[in-house]
Parts: C-alpha cells; sequence; structure tokens
C-alpha cells in the first residue's frame, strides 16, 4: 500500500495568496460595476514590460536556437558560466566581495530555492523565523515534517517565531535560545523594513558562536536606496561561513513571468553530520542541483545576463524608480489617510497599521469593500501581522495615485 | 550548529554523465588530434534546432511581454490553462482517454518532477525500480532516506532492483513481494525496449491489488512506432486509479534548453495515510507546486503549446523521423559490426552489448579511444547494465552514418 507524506496534511488549507483571490473572485461576481474599478496592491508581482536589453537579448537567443550551429540543449544545471560570472562579478566582485563564479547557483526562482535548501539540511535543525513572515519558510518546513501542528494563529510547534514589531524596526533581537538554521529576509517582505549593518553584524555573530546557518533572502536587494543599508549579507565580515543568499531577476528586471534567480552557496560554508564532523554544504547543493533540477532555460539566462549590460543596469533603474516613486505616492497617500505606515522606503512593499483595533481580514474586507483595492492582510503573515496590512508598489503610476485617494476617502 | 542532509553522503561520488564528461575531458586534454574528431553518442541531448512553429510562437511571445498591456507576470504554478489543456486534449482525450485539464500539472523537466514527486510519498514505502535504471530514480531516493549504502555493483539497500535483461525483453517480471511505488520508464532509458498493452495490464493489476502506485516515465513516447504499443500508461484501464505519468517536451520539440515537461496526476489517485486512510494524492502535489514552485516561463508555455498547432505537430514528427533513422543506421551498421544490439525500433537509445565479455566501462574507454565516440557505459544504469553500452541515436545523420561505419573498424 502506498502511503503519503503526512506532513502535508498538518497545512492550514489556503496559503495565502489562494485565499484572497478567492475573495476577490466572490467580489467581483457579486460587484460587477465595482469590480471595474478594482486595484490589486495584493501579490507582489511586477506590473511595467520588460526593459528593452531583455528583449533584445531574447529575440537574439531564440534566433540561436533556430539554426544548428548555435542551437543549445542541455546546459550546466547549476547555470551557464556566461551568467554566474556576471552575477559574481556585478554582483559581489565589484562591491570588493570576494564570491567565485561557481559559488552562484541559477535557478528559475527564490520561493523554490527558499524551499529546496531544506533538502541538504538535517531534520534535527532548530529552526528560527521572523515573524511576519514568507508563507514558504513556513510552509517548506511544514512539508519536511519539521513541525508539529499549527496553534490558533498558525504558528506551528517546532519554529522559533522572532517577532518583528515596530518597536524593533522589524529586526529580530538576537535570541537567547541556541538555533541551528534562521531565515533573514531584508528588504524584507511584507514590512518593508532593512536591517542596518549593526544589526547584521550581531546576527552573523550569533550564526558564528552556535555555528548556525543563516539563510539570507535578498530578493528585494534593488529596492534599498539607503547607502548605508548592507546590498548582501557577505558585506558583513565571516557571512561565507555562516550564510547562503538568495537573490531574483523577479523584481529589479521584472522576471516573475520568466522565471530566473539565483542562489549563493560559499564553499566555505560548513554543517555538521550526524556524528558533529564540519562539512561543505557546497558539494552537496551542487549535487542536488544537478539531480533534481535540469537548469534555466538558455533564453532566459541570456535575458538575465542582459540585466549587467550597461543598457540593462540603466533600464534597471528606471523601473525601481518607477516603483519607488510609486511606493512615495503611495506612503504620502496613506499618512495623509491618517494611517500608521512603515516600509515603503527601501523596499516596494508598505505596512500599514489598520486603525482602531480592526483585525487584518476585516481591514482587508473593508479596503476590498468600500476602496476596490486589493491589499494583504498582514495576519496571513503571523501572529504579529495581525492589525497590519501591506500595500505593494508594483503599479502603475495612476493606479498608485488613485490607491493614494481612495485610502484617504476610507472612513474607518 | 546546523546540521545537514546526513543521506547525501550515501551517494555515490559521480553521477554517471559527470563521470563520463570527466573522462572525455582527460582524452581530449591527452589527444588534441582525436579529439577533433570525437562524435558524441552518450548523453540523450537533441542536436537539431527547435522547430520552426517553437520558434514563431517564441519572438511573439517575447514581442507581448514587451508591452505593458501583453505583458506577464506571475502565472498559475502549475502551468497555464492555455496549455493545460492543448496537453490534455491532444495527448490524452483526442485518443479517447479522460484526463481533466487540472490534471496536467506543467513542470520545467521530468527529471525534476521524478525527484520532486517523492516530497508527497511518505517515507514508508518500499520502492521497486527497474534495473538498468535511469540514475535520478535512486539517487533521490537516497537523499531522501529511503535507502541505506549502496553494495559493490552501486545497489543500495533498501530498493528493490527489478532485472530487466534481454530475456524478458528489458520489462521486469511482476514480483512476488509487495512494492508500494513502482518506477517504470517506457519507452526505456536505457535499453530502449517498450512494454506490451499486456505487460503493463500485469502491472497495473499488480499495482491495484496491492494498492500500490506506478510512476510512469513516458518522457520518450513520441518516439513510439509500433502502433500496438500503449503511448500512455492511461490506455491502461484502471490506469487513473494507481499511476502517475511524467511526459516531457525535451525529446519530441527539441526542448532540453528549452524547459517544459508536465506530470499527469489523476484525481482518482490515492495513497493512504500514517494511519491507512486512503487519501487522494492531486490536492498534496498541488499545494507542493504553488508552495515550492513559481510555473514555467510563460514565453516557454507558448513555445510548448505551438507544438500542438498542424505545424507543430508535422515538425515534431519530421525530428522524430530524423533521429529514428539515425537509430536506424547505427542499428545496422552496430549488427554488421557483429555487436548484439537491442532498442533503437521504439525508441531513439540502442542497447548493445559488449563482445567478449567486455565490462562496460572498459568498453566505453576504447569505444572513445579507438573509435573517437562517446557511448554511455550500461554499469552506469545498474548491476544488470554490466556488458552493455547504451549509443544515443540524438545526432546528425552525417555523425550516425559515421559512427556506424567506425564500430565495424572496432577490433574487440
Amino acid at each position: 500500500m502506498a502511503y503519503l507524506n503526512d506532513h502535508y496534511l498538518k497545512l492550514k488549507s489556503g496559503y495565502l495568496f489562494p485565499e484572497i483571490a478567492r475573495r476577490v473572485k466572490i467580489f467581483c461576481e457579486q460587484n460587477p460595476q465595482a469590480a471595474k474599478r478594482l486595484i490589486r496592491c495584493g501579490i507582489g508581482d511586477v506590473t511595467e514590460p520588460l526593459p528593452a536589453a531583455v528583449i533584445a537579448a531574447l529575440h537574439k537567443a531564440v534566433d540561436e536556437m533556430s539554426h544548428r550551429e548555435t542551437f543549445r540543449g542541455y546546459g550546466p544545471e547549476q547555470g551557464y558560466e556566461f551568467l554566474r560570472r556576471a552575477i559574481a562579478q556585478n554582483d559581489y566582485r565589484d562591491r570588493g566581495l570576494d564570491i567565485d563564479d561557481d559559488e552562484i547557483f541559477v535557478s528559475d526562482g527564490s520561493k523554490c530555492d527558499c524551499g529546496n535548501i531544506l533538502d541538504i539540511l538535517g531534520p534535527q535543525n532548530k529552526i528560527g523565523l521572523m515573524d511576519p513572515v514568507y508563507p514558504v519558510y513556513v510552509d517548506t518546513n511544514v512539508m519536511a515534517g519539521h513541525t508539529g501542528l499549527p496553534d490558533e494563529s498558525g504558528a506551528y510547534e517546532g519554529l522559533v517565531y522572532l517577532a518583528c514589531t515596530p518597536a524593533n524596526g522589524f529586526v529580530p533581537e538576537i535570541p537567547k535560545e541556541k538555533l541551528d538554521v534562521v531565515y533573514l529576509c531584508y528588504p524584507n517582505n511584507p514590512t518593508g523594513g532593512v536591517a542596518t549593518r549593526e544589526q547584521l553584524t550581531g546576527w552573523i555573530h550569533y550564526a558564528s558562536e552556535n555555528r548556525a546557518i543563516l539563510l539570507y533572502d535578498a530578493a528585494y536587494e534593488a529596492y534599498i536606496s539607503d547607502l548605508g543599508i548592507p546590498r548582501t549579507i557577505y558585506e558583513i565580515p565571516d557571512a561565507r561561513q555562516c550564510a547562503i543568499e538568495f537573490r531574483s531577476f523577479s523584481k529589479n528586471g521584472g522576471f516573475t513571468g520568466l522565471r530566473c534567480a539565483f542562489t549563493v552557496v560559499p564553499k566555505t560554508l560548513k554543517a555538521a553530520t550526524r556524528d558533529g564532523k564540519l562539512t561543505s554544504l557546497h558539494p552537496l547543493w551542487l549535487r542536488r542541483s544537478t539531480t533534481k533540477f535540469n537548469g534555466v532555460s538558455y533564453i532566459v539566462q541570456r535575458a538575465a545576463e542582459a540585466l549587467y549590460t550597461t543598457d540593462g543596469k540603466a533600464q534597471v533603474r528606471q523601473l525601481i524608480e518607477h516603483y519607488m516613486g510609486n511606493a512615495q505616492v503611495l506612503r504620502e497617500g496613506a499618512r495623509a489617510a491618517g494611517l500608521e505606515v512603515f516600509g515603503g522606503v527601501n523596499a516596494p512593499y508598505l505596512w500599514a497599521r489598520a486603525p482602531k483595533g480592526v483585525p487584518s481580514w476585516q481591514a482587508f474586507d473593508r479596503i476590498l469593500n468600500e476602496a476596490n483595492v486589493v491589499i494583504t492582510p498582514g495576519s496571513g503573515f503571523g501572529k504579529n501581522g495581525e492589525g497590519f496590512f501591506r500595500i505593494s508598489a508594483f503599479n502603475s503610476r495612476a493606479n498608485a495615485e488613485e490607491v493614494a485617494r481612495r485610502l484617504q476617502a476610507l472612513k474607518w
């Protein structure tokens, strides 16, 4: 008799975004007129077309695939050398950071990598994550059997939730207890918070002392405007010994529909075998990549490479400026509406407190019904998200301005 | 202290194809003249350019991505409806087989899916696989902790190897013991064998009686020329209750560098919870897909859709005819060289017995050194592959003809 993985049955019924989609669908069916003026600031999906440099690179690569002489079949699973070099050079070595080409693993998404990384880690690790939290970190640990059941707030037994609140600037305090693996995400999804050099240094010290591993999700790195904020965890000394970094082309190059990301696994990063022998994780991740993955589409890797050209860089900057211009409009609108609002300065997300202690899903329903705007309820990200909601700045400028107006018209 | 997944350390040092690449590299460095005439019939990678219909669809989709109005961001993780429908309609419903659109899960590769499917299955399953075997089935089970250590032949404790030999036509006998999950691959990689309707019916009966699940890898389905051979496991009654099918666009449309495949998980397929309650696997795979995957690139899904147009189908047929023409040339050449050879009729692989009991790797080295042809040593696929080698028909016609000549010139 074939058995299934029982851990899946511990998962709560709806991943956050499907539940939002369900409510929006019902609303639109019941309110066809209002549906026409609906503006989506929920899911963090880009809205602007791909940069011209990317489009040109895609057409060129497609043409290569149409001739026998330049056709490409299977590529290296871990990514083509041309892209790994472009990444390591531009994102790290040009900043004085020592990252080798073969420490870059090109993938089809940071979401995938954040989940798949658990494959090479042991089941005995004590795992810490931020609350509010990107749900994928939690759910993939549930699937892997690292947790018990969830409590009423949705928090799973066996995971350690590190509170991120306005009081700590959405950067958790260094824990007293010993954790083995800690997820950190900066610029943060959903709060829009960033961690200072001092705060990240504190975490690297903690990890070094405890031989812990930091899983550092920097998918929104491109949105950092404050020059003092680290762009990568490897700006912090000793991070090569204790941190894996996840990066993505989704939100800088607008690749959410094209699919390309990368993960940095330094060769100096070690974890312990069951009997305590420290062993490099790099060969394990390489083995996983070559065995369970077939590499990213050649044409998409050429597209990602184009982001590192002079034109590509300028076009990415324009995209970022566009979305961050939206964020400013939304911030000002939300403040004018009397909302307490965080983020939106070094990240494309605003994190607003619902007035009068209104719970998140209730705020979601009101904003949907009365302003015809879709936001993301903060409680969907964890207990400490209750009472907040996330506004995404991924939109047209006109829509951002309209949302800013509607927020001000909303009576709580 | 962070712990790694110890099961990875049980893996033998080299995945088959990296080891081949290593030996070829050394050979080429030491024999720069011979390297110039090297012909690769090792890895099963397509050599011909993408079909014209695919190229046109790619350019069109790239153009869509360059305009705000037609730009696509995140798509449904399980695949766009347009592609799921094209697949379900053309590959199943047009053949009278009852497969719903939402039973199709579009992915970036069958290799990935064959590995990832273990995520939703329990650790207590007794797993059977064919020997010789596609190494990914074995290695992903090792990584998941379903095995002990390998013996001298490379067979892992805890897996049940089902012998595939010339005597049984490379279709294993129905086992006496109860297995919970069985991998079957037809047309077979590496032997090129196919299973008859009667043989597959026997396996479906076995699975039904034992409530086992068949993981049916049909990546080479397009190469079946014999009209009596089932093209999909769902041609066999009751397969919807016990089989998952893996299919790919890699070898029909030449998508090895583009990356698109699909997996069929019927909603009627069930597995047991730990306490023996039968539960549908479809929601678990959907949950895995939406949580740990972000979908295939939009432009690549449009490319796959183009394979189902009238032009696309005709162009795929031409590609298949080209490769199967090579297979025939190679078969005749190998036979004229006095080799005992199997496969190559309903599959792009030939499975040849090395003369005089020469072991596989020794045959590999001789064919590399003396004929300057790269093949795949059969022992890399398991104990029952020892003494055989695989010749891939993915090549130009001129190369296939040259390899046929060189095989005949080879003195054993």
